[in-house]
């Protein structure tokens, strides 16, 4: 069973079943940009909103740490009343985030696989439950994971780079998406577009994904923090409670859904992730990309 | 609690519960105009189509009055045989409908509260409901609950004037629209365009809407009525019963979940609506809608 | 009530409730053409695809015959290590599939049109459910139940010419598309094209199919079978258990809804058809019908 107390983040409520933050107006907290090792994060006082900028190279990939590291910054900005919104994207050049740490699910004992897929979730629950306004500024490539961090956002910018690509490829690697990858895919994009892609764990080119709603915006490489800013300043124009609960309103139906699958979720992964040819074709992938970068 | 008989129309099931009228063929009742205060009634026989006008200036808003009118209208075409089709258009130019009328939410009682709440639900059973073809001619700017029956009706012609615009724009003023709303919303233009528009509390110019389905048809305002008509002619060239039914398997689990939670939907919207902050804001919108008038 | 043993298929899971089938790279068993007297059946080992096409004139009409015939041909590929993907199309010119068979719901036995009934939802649940990559090759025109096998594969393609249309018109004469068709409907256009559609029984010739999504390309008519084989290929570079996993996902919802309502569905059919209003009105269809040919 699933040691307790591994990801503290975890036995609290989820965001979007929080009560909502005081109002503004009442004296602010300071608060400076702080840094751990994967993500910087730095908060514009005056305008209420903040940057997280994954640094964690080559790929941006969701280790553990990271994911850890990634929860407790974003429910700091969550709790921080000088934050009402939060803009995502990456310090590596090329990659936004290449999704999940493969290295986490080869070769570990079942309570890494509990722990690791529970701080997926709970990255996923933070995210897309989130109270602030969230900005994906996707400045690079977007598969898997990485994908479904910049689906939980509220709004995607994505560089016009056609050699950046973005979609939910597990089908690829032998693997499937879970069910909240696919609620989150299916709410942006509709049912029919995310069979086919989740079928054939489709990379979509920036242009195309622009073109069917995966992605709701394409700007120049160098456009892609002023206009995220841009983008921020017009959802916040809006009074925060009515946002939030109308936000609330959208995804509660599919986030309540993991909530209440969350350890059978657990045990699927694991049951999955431990078998034989699974173990088999992740490693074959991991040498795949070794022989790549070297 | 609620004052029982005040508007007895509540009580009857939901017009997609009834049972279809009787068959055409049999000798039609005489069914002359009717008009009341605030909208006006004109029934052709030989097409089998009834246009309903908004008449209450300045802008149409849907107070208490205006939707016990609009229901005893509907009901009464509903059940004469002679009708099989509704129009739905403004006499007032340049507006639509503006919305539930915000003074009916402000300085009242419980019991107002309530009385008002179950108007506005009935409003929508009886018309998303509705065994008749409804046509939404938007011949003005039509944002909130205006915008709801457009929605609501089977097939929504606009005016192609840039200047009008629709849309669920309650999170502008503070408030969130109901869930309801929303479900009506979704059915048109899908779970992530709906997403981002109630969020914002956009107001789409009338191309902008068009654009992404919220209207399906843009008209010169000059055509507006024999488009309506022409589209109302197609609609009523299929066989009623087949029509109904469909149209009845396309609605029913949006309208059975209001039925199923119609007590709480008013409790909410007394709650709601009884906060010091949300009178606040809603006075505040008011003076701001006097001074612009002035 | 139903005889049993009547069509011995029924009785068996469907098909998306299986197990996946043997990994690949096991001895083969060799399967040659197999032709019943409707549907002919090829083989190609080699790419393991195979194609199934309608060859049932004048309109490949869906009998119950021609059902139990493709329930058997689809059972058979499906339990067939050698194939992993059907290619259905029609030897017939000019059309696809004509839909379901008049002459089965017309002055039959209640046993009778439950049997028949069976064989349609069973044909459904195969199709949708299939393990295989299931590409429609729609080379004609293609209404109701015709339509129904298009919506139920993983990809249409339809050759472009305007004549050729497609779409579940049965608002058209007087009936109402079951429950299935409309969500299997829905999960290809979406709620709104869906409900337009269905309410006006809409035939849509291919381009403005293809603008909606109802198909996935159009190519001209020469190109199809070979469109056809290039689409297999791509979703066939797919690994197999990942894909099924997938599309299972993608659409257990829909048929879990007729697996748990299957005899009510049958109960609803018999009722409906054994009206004599609906026995006139298609009595009326097909003497329109033959009156077209002479």
């Amino acid at each position: 069973s699933v040691p307790p107390g591994v990801l503290p983040l975890c036995r609290r409520l989820p965001a979007w079943g929080r009560a909502p933050r005081q109002p503004p107006g009442l004296p602010l907290a300071p608060c400076r940009a702080f840094s751990n090792n994967k993500i910087m994060v730095e908060l514009d006082e005056s305008a209420g909103v903040a940057t997280m900028k994954f640094k964690s190279p080559p790929v941006n990939s969701l280790s553990l740490d990271f994911l850890t590291e990634f929860c407790i910054s974003l429910e700091k900005l969550e709790n921080n009343r000088a934050c009402r919104g939060v803009i995502i994207t990456s310090a590596v050049p090329k990659i936004f985030s290449s999704g999940l740490d493969i290295t986490e699910m080869c070769g570990k004992s079942t309570e890494h696989y509990a722990e690791f897929w529970r701080a997926v979730q709970e990255m996923w629950l933070r995210l897309y439950g989130s109270n602030m306004v969230t900005v994906a500024a996707v400045n690079g490539s977007s598969p898997a994971g990485g994908c479904l961090i910049a689906l939980s956002c509220d709004y995607r910018i994505m560089v016009e780079n056609p050699k950046f690509s973005i979609g939910l490829n597990e089908a690829q690697l032998g693997i499937v998406a879970p069910f909240w990858f696919k609620d989150t895919f299916v709410n942006v994009v509709g049912h029919r577009v995310a069979e086919r892609s989740l079928q054939l764990g489709s990379l979509h080119p920036a242009p195309e994904a622009h073109k069917f709603g995966l992605v709701d915006e394409l700007v120049p490489e160098e456009k892609v923090q002023e206009k995220a800013g841009a983008v921020m300043a017009q959802w916040l124009a809006l009074p925060d409670h009515a946002r939030q609960l109308t936000k609330s309103m959208m995804r509660k139906a599919v986030l309540d859904r993991l909530v209440a699958h969350r350890e059978e979720d657990i045990q699927n992964f694991i049951t999955f992730v431990s078998k034989e040819s699974i173990q088999k074709s992740l490693r074959m992938y991991m040498e795949m990309l070794k022989k790549k970068k070297g």
